[in-house]
């Protein structure tokens, strides 16, 4: 069999999952599909509240006894069903299995009175690295189709010990090095809020799902802006941890084995609340005791009462910066950092500029990491089915770059240390000037807002954040809007990637798109960072979804 | 100037920073020098008892304004002074400097009535791998002699701001990957105890120095057990942190940059009191804000508790081996295991067998690592002076070793994760199979006694520990002695170097030979492996060296 049988059957495979009566007849349902679980006729009125609510209110709920996991898991099933038909997100969908699991929690819950755990019955959904026993994750390689898990990775382990369902893996690019969603399996998934927009990457699949409300909560890795771009252009929150706060032990990945700068596990949601849930639930599993990267911190409650504490007194201070030297976002970026901003101050915090520290060094540097091996992995895995190269990749990366040597690669190594202490210092030296601590910084997470296909070229606003590995949470602000996102009339590049980023930009094609930041703390801040990220979305109005 | 007289001029210097009323007249004293500094006629009542005290007693002493700073540093001074005229331990020495900062101490003390910080006025001594403003840091290479710092290592910067003197950075093995100390610019540093002893290494002249109480708290680093390897042979403790908990940043190193197994730094002491008094002095500046490396993780009180309310009810469990698989310990080491579980069961703790698993894999592993460049960096800085490597050197990496190319590093960082990952899960299920934590491994550190020069053949004891990446902390037992520790007749060796290093065991040749073994603990769990090496020598009676 040829790779484009392989892929086609896998294709097949996966659409024919989906039972008969959670069918699309029609899927001529306009540029944006966000409204068509509500006039589908396929899910109940309930299942629609379900859909439309809150993991929280969800665990409280199925924690009281006032709802079963199995109606829970069937309503996430059949939306995720439908955002499959309509955006092209899942790789694996298995609604029998899940409906078997939360069938087994109701069960235990009737029996015990009391759940699992704390996410007991709840519905996650799982980017396509993530392997669950006895389903295959092919990663969208092809070459890794038919390769079926015998034990779970270690994340799922506890997930599921903490009461969770599985019921999709979502869509991701081919090689995971690239934030838009386009594979040789199943092709591209769309943003479902336009079908002209990227969902983002290489989360892509769990942006779009959670963004449809297909899912509540969605994992995803990221070690370029792969969680924090699809949240962004889904306008949803996203965390990407420092690394080892979270397992990521026994998933799939591209150039495994790679430690210069560790791709990192976190979710997806439709708020820091939901989010909270999550980290607790895992981090209360004691992650570290099986999985020898993770770090033994407990969730530490006292940081997130730091902050806080500061909300009822005296304020935030917080850094910001709308441009980080090497490409000038498009407006409805610059807009949205301002609008954080303004909306900061008003409410009496204090925000002062920040002056992004050598993010071309950065993002040079990080570059080089990720085409160390001369992409020697990737298309080795390529080559053992044929498939071509996504062109994005090839973009990325080329098939002929040379390996870095070890002593290279030692020198990288030294000078991505000393950029983190020397970034650190200036941290220092800003809070020696004022006197206080800067809790964290407001910046772009992308130079666009939600992207039209294969125009995603810049990723230094997110990979420099990585190889710093310092916290950060995305942050949906606002929405792009052609009557006061004007293009910028005799705009001199800052670079060559800047003039072909802004050359992109066009206020009409745009218009509607998610404009998102990203608040960025130390590293290893999640308590803190979170719930800044909480305060700002808070007292920007959109914790819920519009 | 040819590398000889370079090396011979560095040499000529170190031994002009000695005054000349704290020169020996004849250092014809035997094999040991430990009784040395209390007949020399150099060092008074009084030095000789503040030398002969604790770190916590004199920072108590030191912040009531019982004692200067001036007088503790002349004392540790001359008697380092003495130390390095007897075994030959120091690369810098910089009495003047340290008599100048301690001085500048007591009139801040004498001013504002109050000390600088917890370690107010008390000498600390460090491996010559510190860097401190104005001194040179050779690390024993020729070719970086007559280099000047032009900052202190963050370390040094946050001791300093803790009120710590310098006054001596003591001398390394060339390379540093050697359990030994030798190089080609002052020679061999030996065991005070016993001159046909080594000291250990690499930080063997901190093993020397503290040894011989010409200091009371070294700094030494490790990444094969460079810390605990001296500790033991010099009846101390010592502490290999896991990495990320204390600063790295900015000192001097081999192989800068490898990141696939990290050197770290730590205390080597007289007593866990002392250690302590060292680790939370540093965690109290907040070492993650200056070196990136270091993990958010303050001293946690918690912790120590829990071990602490372990002894006062119910007892710890621990684990133990004596051998671990490739090479059979020396009798008094295996009688100085036996000595601690003996001990602990006596007091009421559960000692179980622990089976090493997978060592052999792991010392396998580990070695490819350190030989990970093929040796171009150690042999590179070797070639700029034309100084030949040392024999030690040599035996474990020769100059024409092949390169590991990127491809092949990542496998093996990945084999590393699995396998300390799959360590993980062997303590769990001894844990499940106990019902409660097991809280700590005892193990030993080397296959033998303080060991005679050129004879130290196997770093596994060690290095395992540092492929894991675990913490451990090194505890004194007993000596050497050759009415017990007779030799084992018919002995089959398990391999071949267990053949090597059996055959070397001689019960009159060891007979007084520091014994140690290691504590060790999971990942991080510093507080936890501290405590419990604590009462490990308390109840072996051992904290004060005898």
């Amino acid at each position: 069999m040829g790779w484009e049988e392989t892929a086609a059957d896998k294709k097949e495979r996966i659409e024919k999952t989906i039972p008969d009566e959670w069918r699309i007849k029609s899927k001529d349902v306009g540029d944006s599909v966000m409204d068509y679980p509500a006039m589908s006729g396929i899910m109940s009125d309930e299942e629609l509240a379900i859909t439309n609510s809150t993991a929280v209110d969800l665990v409280a709920k199925l924690a009281k006894g006032q709802m079963k996991s199995v109606a829970v898991t069937r309503a996430f099933c059949k939306r995720a069903a439908l955002a499959h038909q309509l955006v092209n997100c899942a790789l694996e969908f298995f609604p029998e299995m899940a409906l078997a699991q939360a069938n087994e929690l109701d069960d235990y819950y009737e029996k015990n009175g009391k759940t699992v755990g704390p996410l007991h019955g709840l519905p996650i959904s799982l980017k396509d690295q993530f392997r669950v026993k006895g389903l295959e994750t092919s990663m969208a390689y092809v070459a890794w189709i038919g390769k079926y898990d015998e034990e779970d990775s270690v994340l799922v382990t506890l997930l599921r010990k903490a009461g969770a369902v599985f019921y999709v893996k979502t869509s991701v690019p081919q090689s995971l090095m690239v934030c838009e969603t386009i594979n040789n399996i199943i092709g591209r998934t769309v943003n479902p809020r336009n079908k002209n927009w990227s969902c983002g990457g290489s989360s892509g699949g769990e942006g779009a799902n959670v963004g449809f409300r297909g899912g509540i909560i969605g994992v995803g890795t990221d070690i370029g802006g792969s969680i924090r771009v699809p949240s962004a252009f889904n306008f949803l929150y996203g965390l990407r941890p420092s690394h080892g706060r979270l397992p990521y032990a026994k998933m799939a990945n591209s150039m495994e084995g790679q430690e210069t700068v560790h791709s990192v596990c976190g979710p997806i949601t439709h708020s820091v609340e939901d989010m909270r849930l999550f980290i607790k639930s895992v981090l209360f599993q004691e992650p570290w005791k099986y999985d020898s990267k993770v770090i033994p911190m407990p969730w530490r409650q006292a940081e997130e009462d730091v902050i806080k504490s500061k909300l009822s007194s005296g304020g935030l201070t917080l850094g910001f910066y709308n441009c980080d030297g090497n490409v000038l976002p498009h407006p409805p970026i610059l807009r949205g950092v301002e609008t954080v901003v303004s909306t900061m101050k008003k409410n009496g915090h204090e925000v002062i500029p920040w002056k992004p520290y050598k993010h071309d060094y950065a993002v040079n540097l990080i570059n080089g990491i990720y085409a160390g091996d001369g992409g020697d992995d990737v298309y080795g895995v390529l080559k053992e089915s044929g498939e071509p190269a996504i062109p994005n990749f090839q973009d990325l990366i080329s098939p002929d770059l040379p390996k870095v040597d070890m002593n290279q690669l030692w020198d990288v190594q030294l000078k991505k240390w000393t950029f983190q202490c020397e970034y650190l210092a200036e941290w220092r030296k800003m809070e020696e000037k004022l006197g206080k601590e800067m809790d964290a910084i407001i910046a772009p997470i992308t130079p666009t807002a939600a992207v039209r296909h294969n125009q995603f070229k810049y990723y230094g606003y997110a990979s420099a954040i990585n190889l710093l590995d310092f916290t950060s949470v995305v942050v949906p602000v606002t929405f792009a809007d052609k009557s006061v996102d004007k293009k910028r009339e005799d705009y001199k590049p800052l670079s060559k990637i800047d003039g072909v980023v802004n050359g992109e930009y066009d206020p009409d094609a745009y218009h509607g798109a998610p404009v998102a930041v990203q608040v960025v703390g130390r590293r290893l801040s999640e308590e803190r960072t979170m719930a800044i990220a909480e305060e700002i979305g808070k007292l920007l109005g959109n914790q819920i979804t519009p």
